[in-house]
């Protein structure tokens, strides 16, 4: 089954939005055994939607369009389908108590922008918006299918999961397909290729693979797309080879995310953890608390952003500050041990870096880390270069913070 | 004058790559008034490429396409387009010279793939690409244009600034294009709509309104596409009225993210800031210290996850927190003047709420979320009702406590 994405929103087009809807629902769709043909991004205009429509539906029968049903004038969608399927716009007394019901529990009574939004084209099918007040439709037509999703993200993606993939999943006669997911980190991508160069030339010739590289690691995707069924051993096989080859940089095989795992083994070993942030600035605490139970786990962090809050609240001494820096060996560690006993916790994730664009030196140019574990009563610490880019500096020095402490959780309980 | 951008390659149809070029181009083609009526995405592959030129030009005469350029064998276009154009790949003395030169300069020498990129279409002019080997090509076919450029960002840029934008200025009758962006937050989309209905039916015909909803804030931004310089006084006027009707609202008519106005307005008035978090988990303090400079007002953060940390780091009683639990009023405001003074600030956001998906009662729902504001010696707070989705509750939440604070501090000092 073949599918084309259409986004809509003049915003993409000027490029004040990156449209990362797409992308998204381009990979949910592989995973399920769809090829995506072509991602179409237009202005909210009537002609340029019955265009993409055209257009989509001449290479593919199952069509995914997000965008434009905001409750304001300039989002034309819903319209603009009523016209296409030549059907009329009419009042939902479902759609209308859903959003009615929306409303009154988080304090608004409705309004006419909002009254609009209970009106639908008669030619579709409404399907339920768990997270908002714009109608998501689905229209059918000669075997062929167009979905109009809501375009903001979390709302879009919520729709996807509960409501079009199983739907999709379900109508059309996909074949089952196969992935098996590898999470690896602290190698870099030419380098895990080189080593990993044997290992691939060994895989069936019916299995591909795919590596995909962020700041968060690198998955290695293996991927089957046809008689997927009979290549169960095999996979299994190749993960478990290819675990042998570089046991220290998986972290799972089960396209868990590095903060999961982390969170999942401190807790099968009864470990409490705090952090303490300099150039991070809470980014780590950030990642672990968006994962729902971390409190289980997650005592709290530092922030210590300041030299003065690095002494004042983590105990490292002020000569050591000014003899090391604070981007130093003994301040880390200092830290590390600090927020470990303030927060009455087992294990600590320290950091402190310079992540630019100022603050570099020839000594310490922009990128330098400093990263110390505290685990019990063991502290050890490991300094990194990382790059010029800011974001990707905080990102990689958290991700490398968890990973360190990970590992050195599983060397210590793991026998 | 319109375009049309066609970026290329299987990795952007299976979201393994965000497409982040098309929405680079939108912005440099917009400022210099070329009107982009679509973005398409295709696959690698010769009957996409051909069928994505036809469906370009027959709604724009200007296409700018990317990607499909290296010297491996999934990249395609350069054949594909020799095909399109009926036309034979030459050898180009010219661009062999000047792979050889680039490659020399780095200490590589000449392999039979680099030799393949000195090959080109007979019908198409080659033009300069300072920062690779691959060729950048132009066609012209009946008065209509079409650009091929590699997709790699930081070489496709280069080219686009040094080579295209020139040309397409110089060749093309543009028109000035002007946007006007002002950011809001606080108010719903369709509440702002109904607010901002009477202002909207006043603007000139020429001047569109677009609302550009996220968890961060509404942006609203004012465009016009003809004669836009004239309507310099009128775009002005316009916002000027706009921030008469919401004044409480709008914290920037600049385009800049609330971070970076709130960390300005402390730096303005020389307050530093300190953040006590308990739900948001370090969210605020990760946003704040992603903008460079941020440590010139930024002292550190708490991240008090653990009830035991709030009483005993930001001297919270556990009377207070027994009595009204940790999601109340008293123990965010504790928690503010807590941090206040644990970091030496003058100023400081306190959050605690319940994002989810657990320990929401019928009392305190999923959601239910207090801030608490502390500026010198002034402490309030407020209670909002997110919603059930936690990751965009601990959003909504930082971004609501950054705008309180923000407010607070111009209503203190904007006198």
């Amino acid at each position: 089954v073949k599918a084309v994405i259409i986004t809509i929103g003049d915003e993409i087009l000027i490029g004040q939005t990156v449209d990362t809807n797409a992308a998204w629902i381009g990979e949910q769709l592989n995973r399920i055994g769809v090829q995506v043909e072509k991602n179409i991004s237009i202005r909210d205009a009537h002609d340029a939607i019955h265009t993409a429509i055209d257009e989509a539906w001449e290479q593919a029968p199952l069509v995914i369009m997000t965008g434009g049903l905001g409750p304001t004038g300039d989002d034309i969608t819903k319209q603009s389908l009523a016209d296409y399927f030549n059907t009329a716009l009419v009042f939902s007394e479902k759609v209308h108590q859903r959003v009615q019901a929306f409303l009154t529990k988080r304090g608004y009574s409705m309004n006419s922008n909002n009254k609009d939004q209970a009106m639908v084209p008669e030619a579709c099918t409404v399907i339920d918006n768990p997270l908002g007040t714009a109608p998501v439709m689905k229209f059918e037509q000669n075997g062929r299918w167009l979905f109009s999703l809501p375009g903001v993200p979390f709302e879009m993606k919520e729709i996807m999961h509960k409501e079009i993939l199983p739907r999709v999943k379900a109508d059309f006669q996909l074949q089952p397909v196969k992935h098996k997911t590898i999470m690896t980190y602290g190698m870099p991508e030419a380098f895990l290729a080189e080593k990993l160069e044997k290992w691939e030339a060994g895989l069936p010739a019916q299995v591909s693979l795919a590596y995909l590289p962020s700041p968060k690691g690198i998955k290695i995707r293996l991927s089957v797309y046809e008689n997927a069924s009979e290549f169960d051993d095999k996979l299994k096989q190749a993960v478990s080879e290819l675990k042998a080859i570089i046991p220290g940089n998986v972290f799972s095989d089960s396209e868990t995310e590095l903060e999961r795992v982390l969170l999942e083994n401190l807790k099968k070993y009864g470990l409490r953890l705090a952090t303490a942030e300099s150039c991070t600035g809470g980014r780590i605490a950030s990642v672990l608390t968006s994962v729902p139970g971390s409190s289980d786990v997650f005592n709290g962090s530092i922030v210590a952003y300041q030299n003065a809050v690095k002494s004042k609240l983590l105990n490292v001494p002020e000569a050591v500050i000014a003899e090391y820096g604070a981007v130093s060996e003994p301040v880390v560690k200092y830290m590390a041990e600090g927020v470990m006993k303030q927060l009455n916790a087992d294990a600590a994730i320290a950091v402190s870096g310079i992540a630019g664009p100022g603050g570099g030196s020839p000594d310490k140019p922009v990128g330098t880390t400093w990263i110390a574990i505290a685990l019990k009563n063991k502290v050890e610490a490991q300094r990194f270069r990382f790059g010029s880019t800011r974001d990707v500096n905080i990102l990689r020095a958290a991700y490398s913070g968890m990973f360190l402490l990970n590992s050195v959780v599983r060397e210590t309980y793991e026998q």
